[in-house]
């Protein structure tokens, strides 16, 4: 495969605008004005290139989209494949949008309570003790996710590293969210393809690797310890 | 080994009645008597052939534990461990009891909030799904588990099986525990020697096999929904 120049792929990304957003920040809060309607908002955080997101917003209509990934030739991928997998299945691509941006600065994109589902697929899982913080599961990362989901928020978590998932388990408990649907062998009676694989999942699944995942529910517990860190940073910056 | 007949055993275990308790329901709610203080009591569900119990009550003089299994010949063994550690390395037995009792009617055993913490390692796995409700992580046994444990109480689980662990996860997070510590992988940097081990571990251990791990906390949650629960169980019957 060739690469096109940085440029070239800009430009390219450029002429579609209703399906690729290269400014999200611009539409914080306003995501809803984007899709022209309140359904509800599911987002993938480390889309790469978007077999998840494209094959999920084609099965459910009624739930509006966004991929989020920061490498323009991600994103120009991603768009093909959703082009390309609407022209073979029909429907259209108006619930769903990729975004170019940076997770670490997530909170720049939403509003709090403006989402009600974040997928984390696959993230890198920065195996050396002093990249934890780089891990989408870091607790700061976490805080950053329950402000941004409504009350009935989930974060939905696949991974493949036992490391990660484990930290992951302790992270997310950490922070007062309840699990459920925890698995330690995904696919162990045959492939949940209920659940929508990624690229990474397929290539693992067929090399016989294990796949961890969960389901972490905002509750009650994570909204009290959230309002706890917020007072408590509030004391700290003596306002 | 030659094994002594049942009632060549039975005979044996009556002379300890000091460390071997064998009515153990005559002292539900009236263990702190036993003991003659109110230390808080650990119990082990489940002990085998007991070298974890006795070691555990050998390093912290300051705990009492009650080890319980439901055969004769394994209180047997575990009581000649407990004396000759306590020969070869000192201490006395007045903090342990080991007790013959069935796990299923635990609640017969203790009362409410008589405990700080229990204890479950390499229980039987049950791996059929028709089992499951033997399991000793099955809601109804870990209601009874919050019940008899204290507000600050602790259940600490260890298993080679993961299927049972995974299980696990899911049974403590439905029941409103929140759990931390959680291991995939106990052993991977080295033998965690801090923790005890039994001799199943140790076995497993140097089979290179996995070992699990996870202590889930009394909380807030747990209580609120184990109230829930008893209010339910008391309108359904009428009473």
């Amino acid at each position: 495969m060739r690469l096109r120049g940085r440029k070239g792929i800009r430009e390219a990304l450029e002429t579609q605008a209703e399906l690729i957003v290269l400014n999200p920040a611009a539409y914080k809060g306003k995501w809803k004005d984007v899709f022209g309607n309140y359904r509800p908002i599911h987002v993938e955080l480390g889309m790469g290139k978007g077999r998840f997101i494209s094959q999920l917003s084609s099965l459910n209509p009624e739930i509006n989209y966004i991929g989020v990934d920061m490498y323009d030739e991600l994103l120009r991928r991603a768009g093909e494949k959703a082009v390309q997998s609407r022209e073979e299945n029909g429907g259209t691509l108006a619930n769903l949008r990729l975004a170019l941006f940076n997770i670490e600065k997530i909170g720049d994109m939403f509003e709090t309570d403006e989402l009600e589902r974040i997928y984390l697929n696959f993230s890198d899982p920065w195996p050396k003790k002093r990249h934890a913080r780089r891990r989408l599961t870091y607790s700061a990362f976490v805080r950053k996710y329950i402000d941004i989901l409504n009350d009935n928020g989930e974060i939905h978590f696949k991974t493949d590293s036992r490391s990660l998932f484990e930290f992951s388990l302790n992270s997310l408990a950490d922070m007062g969210l309840r699990m459920r649907n925890i698995s330690l062998d995904l696919h162990a009676d045959g492939p949940r393809t209920d659940l929508v694989m990624t690229e990474y999942e397929t290539k693992f699944y067929e090399q016989g690797m294990n796949i961890y995942r969960l389901e972490a529910v905002i509750g009650q517990a994570a909204l009290e310890r959230h309002l706890l860190s917020l007072e408590r940073d509030i004391q700290e910056n003596g306002e």
